[in-house]
């Protein structure tokens, strides 16, 4: 396989140890554009003064060279992935982003034209879901590539992971499942369907689907609850199919335990058909996977599908971790 | 000389790698104790939901082994140092630190023993300086060690870098130079300093001094300004003299571009005898150390010693930068 996108080179003169710290600051001001205000606002301070109340909700994640991206990525699509991984735990919440501040972790022989393309790429994405970029910081290492991003986001009423009932259905947005395949840098944070969702009383919890079903949502669950899920019902992705047969696995495994999916899982209280009349997102498909249920016994499966009794979890390799 | 705080291990019973994730973020739940609030407030739901008003300000910087600390620093002083990097970031504003989220890049063979002691020091730290640490990542890296940590706080009347006009005094709080001996660790964030500061009218615009006065100071001042800065009134730390003998250099060429000093560096409008009767902190020493003049000429050098007219910036190796 080719590496269409390098981010190191052997050549001093292309890489940011030709600049000085000032000149390098400079060039990522400018690429980042119209996505970061001026200082006091944006870079050039000590801190980044916020014009205004930043809100009530805050996140981090961070990106690793050769860990959640390689050199097949374009680089602006591993500056899209650093941002939407924190936008859709502001989803998460049903929260509204508002400003981040990045911080790199750059060698010297970091190509600028990567780094253009990747911080040019953050501005685009940035811009695109109305977030601003109001500061960082730079740190040499000596090899390697990571970045690190925290976001700000407010929530009138945050939807957190506690709550749940015995009685309530679960939902999950889009599809599942072989995320691996282009998804995992491509996807859309579901922010608007998050701010929707919050603005609805039966919606009860909510997380982002990172880790997969299998582990994210046992997160939503008490101690003496179950959750009844229809294997079949779970909604694939295309890429799935294809993932499946090169595994040997079942689509639904690899639904349940892929991660990455960044969709929204959520419980919700009341009619379910309601849900489905009343969601207004035509371009995002909305499913009814399950239902919350009493545990019949404290050793009963965390997952169970109940046509045919199937343990979810360990039917997939998973063992419970409570 | 010898290694007593190693972070690395081969032994894998020693290190993270012999823990899951779940694990390991239970125990740095653990170790930061009090510092921690429980969730959604901290740690363990998409993202932190902050109790209140979280402020206006917004910083961030990290913490690189091998750059910013060795094994020869313990573990809790280099907690202690990335916190307190940017607790002097809001200090420079006149601010109040509140909350902060953390963000590890660590790789499998990072000592357990080691973990505990910088988490438990972050941990004291935040709570030594009212701050809580509501959040974080971790991600996985082949090799190194770097931590991030972005802070927020608060400040009524924030103090920038801009404003110092012609006529304003220069003032520097604690002492100067000679950091890397000790201080660059051991530090004390200057925020009362800072506060007390932003409440008086006469404070101009402040920056906290990370890379020494011969480019902080420059942050200061706008075209056409010149400083006028008596070398001999440049307040020394100790370890100063020390360094200087083995360096075969001045002591104030240390102390004009030595960095990590992290103390405040402000202008002042108005009576400069007055602001040294009101400084009501008897444990850290004010110091003017000079005074913000018009540039003679486009082409002056930006920093003057008005005793013997030598441009300290030059004299000292330093080009301008501007």
């Amino acid at each position: 396989m080719s590496t269409p996108y390098p981010l190191f080179s052997d050549h001093p003169a292309e890489t940011i140890a030709a600049w000085g710290e000032v000149a390098l600051l400079g060039h990522i001001k400018e690429w980042l554009g119209q996505a970061t205000p001026d200082a006091p606002h944006g870079m050039g301070d000590d801190t980044a003064v916020l014009p205004e109340s930043p809100g009530n909700l805050l996140t981090t994640d961070s990106l690793v060279f050769g860990r959640h991206f390689t050199t097949a990525l374009p680089p602006e699509l591993a500056a899209e992935k650093l941002l939407k991984r924190n936008l859709s735990d502001i989803a998460a919440m049903g929260g509204v982003p508002t400003v981040a501040v990045l911080a790199g972790f750059f060698p010297g022989n970091l190509r600028q034209d990567w780094l253009e393309r990747f911080t040019r790429g953050l501005g685009q994405c940035a811009l695109d879901w109305n977030t601003r970029i109001v500061g960082g910081d730079l740190a040499q290492v000596e090899s390697g590539w990571s970045a690190n991003l925290t976001l700000l986001g407010h929530a009138k009423r945050p939807l957190l992971r506690t709550g749940a009932q015995v009685g309530d259905w679960i939902f999950v947005t889009g599809e599942l499942g072989g995320s691996i395949v282009s998804w995992h840098a491509r996807f859309t944070p579901r922010l608007p369907e998050g701010q929707w969702l919050a603005e609805q009383a039966e919606t009860v919890s909510m997380i982002d689907l990172t880790d997969g079903i299998a582990k994210d949502l046992p997160a939503l669950m008490s101690k003496g609850q179950q959750a009844l899920v229809n294997r079949r019902d779970l909604p694939l992705r295309l890429d799935v199919t294809e993932q499946a047969k090169a595994s040997g696995k079942q689509p639904w495994q690899h639904a349940l335990a892929d991660g990455e999916d960044y969709e929204l899982l959520f419980t919700w209280r009341g009619d379910a058909a309601a849900l489905r009349e009343r969601w207004p997102f035509t371009g995002t498909m909305v499913t009814c996977i399950g239902r919350i249920e009493a545990a019949p016994a404290p050793d009963a499966p965390l997952l169970l599908d109940p046509m045919d009794e199937l343990p979810l979890l360990e039917a997939a390799g998973y063992e419970h971790f409570r």
